[in-house]
């Protein structure tokens, strides 16, 4: 009876990861995949001015911070979402992995930069990103994963498995006092 | 007049510096100064404790987190301060900071971390770390430095200039999940 059970177990578990195999991640139409060299072209600066200001961004200085965010890899991991049709990206994300002394030197995972195109919205982009960002976040061994979202985004995160927590505070820099 | 000008000028700009030299960054009986290798030794744990659930961190564990941030050192900087007369740490903060896409490809501080000693509270410890910690923001380019508090911290850092912003969230992720 028990190498029956093992069976019906391993069956089971089998016949789940099957299923599971099938959902895809993104609705058809869409591929969610890591941000590449190419993505200045495909618009993602556009994409990031519908969450905030990204001023002037020339190719050769994106290509900067891009290799800069390489070079760390172990900090920085950025998904997008192409629209296959137009090929566009319609939607980004960002997990900056903090390694922390607390809690037995696990990490901290900081969500930034979620935007989902005007055009493209309602169709579960942004939980995609946010369910391989926490996956992502899994196998980094973060602990937790923290991001700051306006109140009117608080519901969506929420659906994210997320909880309004502490109070987010910020200090500008004037543009004049960032030069050295 | 205008060779005059320009001396007057120099001389005042001269006396500034001069009486802004003058001002310690912390009271008589403390230094501040980058976290280094030791620090383990002179109650950096338990004074992250006073701030946050810290397990156990072993001082292995602990130099291999100090190294990889010190690899990391584009990213991460953690500041001290250490009590003269008992040579232990009473005030910690760091800043971690984060080359964005967005606002011309300029950087995003985040501070975290940051605690007082109970016995070493209203001596304005906590001011001079987060002061240090915006100057160096100010010459990574950042453009603005964010943090996360309890709404009973707002005050703090409100004299330190900062302005309530957004809400944090949080997704916890269950120890065992974190495993590989």
């Amino acid at each position: 009876i028990k190498i029956y059970e093992v069976h019906v177990f391993r069956f089971f578990r089998f016949f789940l990861a099957c299923i599971m195999a099938e959902v895809p991640p993104v609705p058809e139409g869409y591929e969610m995949r890591d941000l590449c060299r190419e993505d200045f072209h495909k618009g993602l600066i556009p994409l990031l001015a519908q969450l905030t200001q990204v001023d002037d961004l020339s190719e050769s200085r994106f290509l900067e911070i891009f290799e800069l965010r390489q070079r760390q890899a172990e900090v920085y991991r950025s998904l997008v979402i192409e629209h296959c049709e137009s090929k566009q990206l319609v939607a980004t994300a960002s997990l900056i992995v903090e390694a922390k002394f607390v809690h037995g030197g696990a990490c901290v995972g900081h969500v930034e930069d979620v935007v989902v195109d005007d055009h493209h919205r309602g169709k579960g982009l942004a939980k995609s990103l946010m369910n391989e960002l926490a996956e992502d976040a899994r196998r980094r061994r973060c602990y937790k994963v923290i991001l700051d979202c306006k109140e009117s985004n608080v519901g969506l995160y929420e659906k994210c498995g997320y909880k309004v927590c502490d109070r987010q505070m910020r200090l500008d820099i004037p543009a004049s006092a960032a030069k050295p």
